[in-house]
């Protein structure tokens, strides 16, 4: 039997993003019960790092973790940030697609405005509770909200609310009751709060787990560099994007579009483009029709633009990350790169990139970051990880083909107005060939270093291993020399093991020698000075030997 | 400078589902030109199958991709099926989340209400141009739009209309104008209407690539099994979703709102439920208190139920897959399975696999279906490679330690209620543990029979190889038998090629038999029969020899 278009009209109906999201929770990272209350506090911490940096307060956080019934669990998020004002409270934690980071192009940790709602929508659908508010701007009023979402309309529903006076504090804390289970796998919360202390070292954070507390001190005492919000590069962007550009600007003339709205583009250029355009410069924004706003696309290609300032860009920088691998990981060996800012799709991006090898490190170790967030899922699709695989680490004289096989740890971050993740859940950055290059030359970049470091140190290793050897068989030796020579025995050894040690210093000396010369295969190896050093310690222990044997 | 929560304020701003896949496009798979036309063209074959199924129609389906500039494409999809209602059109071509098929549970190839809107809201992003869409019901009226996306507002705009009376067909025809690149990849257009064509014989389609025409034929000439809409199971609903239900439902008792919102819930069933959950049976639904809901999804646990129906889905079943993978690939050997359904977070699914070997196959491939869609991207990150690279491939005498290294193709098809994607476009499904289980069990059941087919045709192999090599020195052989023996040259000849051929007859029967041995290693080789017929054979060839000696 045959159906008919009418049929089908009927059950056509429009989806909330909430019910979207819903039944696709595992879209935002909510597969598991583990993963779940990493998610929350997840959501929770990055969004009370971004407040306190963006009001210029050091952040001070503390997070709770408590099992109430069996696999449902209390959580606890409590900053010391500007506090949000009443009226915005509901819709920041009650509406998906809701916030002030999406319109914007600067470097935060939250972006989409999906996040913290995510966290109550999944509490309400596996607990049926709501999540609660508390804020303070610091006036001396403290509100309190329950909030659910109606995931119908996706809008806040309001549970209940009131209203405290007199109470002197300042900052948000958040209650979720939600379905859960705390473990403290690899991916746990406790190995997300250690990494983000690393990439946080501003921010305090205490955290009381099922297990126990712990707590991260704050390792600077002043904030990180502000990051700067910029304007969209025009080489970046898009004709569906720049024709509403047009339409929604308040500029009253396309040479002020030009110079207003697009970072780096000065009068002389924007007098160009509309030249090479053949565009009026005072025509009407609003008045550009859709084949003219091509054609200005097209001419913008061939124009010569400065690239996007890096001042919107605020990596941690080489002291940072090379501390906060010592600190976290006590290593022999660290070091750390920052790369130059790079563009993609018209948005600012950096990449820095710190090794630690050694000491009390057990195993390969791989950390990656963006916008200061550490990403501990989803390894396997990320940008990172493909340019790991992608070096041959044998080059640098450390095992492993595609993976170092090495007590290494290899630190990544990313900084990005824009990061671009592969999923709403955040866990991976997506694999734009600019931003692998950029990842691939920072780890090749610090890998040379420690191929340099790791050659010295199996050559030393050997020598060691030979100068042992032949200490084993010195009494035996000295006691012969003593006899043959009729020499006195303490003195004879004296002097056999004086030069046992020079033969070691030289060899230290030549490690340094071979480094350098790994690092520059033209240069010489050995110039006149040490040659004329070398010989004469030939000569002094030649000396030596022949009055020990007289 | 401390910044205060009212600066911030004045930041926030709702965010069009439109907005954020615009900025997030590589979430919908449109991450380079060559994927963004495949991405496409796959949208709207996928709704022309879905359509056409359900009408009851066989399909006709035409595709033309031309390249109209450079990087720039015309893509026009055309089909028979029923036709769009002149009122839905704009909303479904111009408008996400959007359609018939989210609020239902229900095999279909789309799912989201997202794929179409997103071909529509890149090709405006790209080139500005809008969708234009053809439409007729059969009713002898042509309904044509052009049509673009309001991006702030996830709004159609409707450019302009019309309509054209006494033309007689029936379906949709839509014509993008997008930016693109046309590549015949591995990941191309072409495969995925070749793989298209294996998981719907019942299809026919033409394609006119840049490159030429390609028919793909009807294969069957009536429709796959339709799959049956079903109501959700009481074992799968979450807490938040059970509220919604009670608050929605027309149902005036609890009672009435068991059995008739959910599958496999009867009188007596319901009753129970009411009972252990100490309610009363005549309630009202929209009277049922969050925590009285909560109790009685406790109760729910522990009653018990019967699976969800398996009518809803619709596999290809054994005979299609492997006369597919014969028609397309030309194996020696193939074989196909298909598992009973099972259920995930409530909603029924099942799979089948099929493997084939050798012939025309001349390195591994490996084709992922869900719901009749080849999906060709994001492999690595789907529960069916995951449960490919989790097998002991040497087990079954296949070579591949985690993929499989030998001239073999592996065909997995996943059909759900509701497939559950990694991502909005709708690449990989996401390693439920028990989805993983069951496609594991489905590849190892066809490995076992590759396995026995193998170890038989490798030693039937061994002992051809032997018996070449017997025949190599016949001709000297026969020459000396006859000159000892004085009998005539061409008798003995005959003789000893006789001899040869029961040789290899009586090989080819014990291979047989071993293959009966690996499948049942209880049973005994040789029965009482063989062993007569074996003694036979030995006197009978001693006979002839002793003949030919005397």
């Amino acid at each position: 039997m045959e159906r008919k278009a009418e049929d089908f009209a009927r059950q056509q109906r429009e989806i909330s993003i909430s019910e979207f999201f819903e039944k696709n929770r595992h879209l935002l990272g909510y597969d598991n019960k583990v993963k779940a209350l990493l998610m929350i506090v997840k959501e929770g911490v990055d969004n009370a790092l971004d407040a306190t940096e963006e009001a210029g307060i050091l952040p001070d956080i503390y997070i709770r973790v408590k099992e109430v019934k069996n696999e449902r669990y209390e959580i606890i998020i409590k900053d010391n940030g500007p506090g949000i004002v009443k009226k915005q409270i509901p819709r920041i934690f009650g509406k998906l697609l809701y916030g002030s980071k999406f319109h914007r192009l600067k470097q935060n940790r939250g972006q989409q405005g999906i996040g913290i709602s995510a966290a109550t929508l999944y509490t309400q659908l596996t607990t049926g509770e709501p999540l609660e508010i508390v804020s303070s701007t610091g006036d001396g009023k403290t509100h309190k909200y329950r909030i659910k979402i109606n995931v119908r309309r996706n809008e806040p529903l309001i549970i209940d609310s009131g209203i405290e006076e007199g109470v002197d504090w300042r900052g948000v804390q958040l209650r979720f009751l939600t379905e859960g289970l705390y473990r403290e796998y690899k991916q746990s919360i406790l190995e997300y709060l250690k990494q983000t202390a690393i990439s946080n070292p501003h921010a305090r954070i205490v955290f009381d787990s099922p297990n126990g507390r712990t707590e991260f001190r704050r390792g600077v005492e002043s904030l990180p560099k502000e990051p700067k919000e910029i304007r969209p590069h025009l080489h970046g962007v898009e004709l569906g994007i720049l024709t509403r550009m047009l339409r929604e600007t308040k500029a009253r003339t396309l040479l002020s579009f030009l110079t207003g709205e697009f970072t780096k583009v000065g009068r002389k250029t924007a007098k160009e483009i509309c030249s090479k355009a053949e565009m009026e410069e005072n025509k009407k924004p609003k008045s550009v029709k859709d084949e003219d706003a091509r054609k200005l696309l097209e001419v913008i290609k061939d124009v010569k633009l400065l690239k996007p300032p890096t001042d919107c860009l605020s990596p941690l920088g080489n002291e940072v990350v090379k501390e906060g691998l010592r600190k976290e990981l006590n290593p022999e060996w660290v070091e750390s790169i920052t790369r130059p800012p790079e563009v993609y799709r018209g948005w600012p991006f950096q990449v820095e990139c710190g090794l630690a090898y050694g000491g009390s490190i057990q195993e390969p170790k791989f950390m990656r970051f963006a916008n200061r967030v550490p990403l501990l899922y989803q390894q396997g699709d990320c940008a990172i990880t493909k340019s790991v695989t992608g070096i041959d680490w044998r080059r640098y004289k450390i095992n492993g083909k595609r993976i170092p096989e090495e007590p290494l740890a290899i630190f990544v971050h990313l900084v990005s107005v824009w990061v671009p993740f592969t999923s709403e859940s955040k866990e991976a950055i997506a694999s734009y060939p600019v931003i692998i290059k950029e990842i691939k030359l920072a780890i090749q970049e610090c890998a040379r270093k420690l191929g340099l470091y790791l050659s010295g140190k199996r050559k030393h290793e050997y020598h060691q291993h030979r100068i042992r050897t032949f200490e084993r068989y010195a009494e035996e030796t000295i006691k012969a020399l003593s006899e043959l020579s009729e020499e006195d025995r303490e003195r004879v050894k004296r002097e056999f093991l004086e030069l046992i040690n020079s033969n070691n210093n030289k060899i230290t000396e030549e490690e340094n020698g071979g480094a350098k010369e790994a690092e520059k295969p033209g240069e010489e190896r050995d110039g006149p000075d040490r040659e004329e050093r070398k010989s004469k310690d030939r000569a002094s222990r030649q000396v030596t030997l022949e009055r020990l044997l007289r």
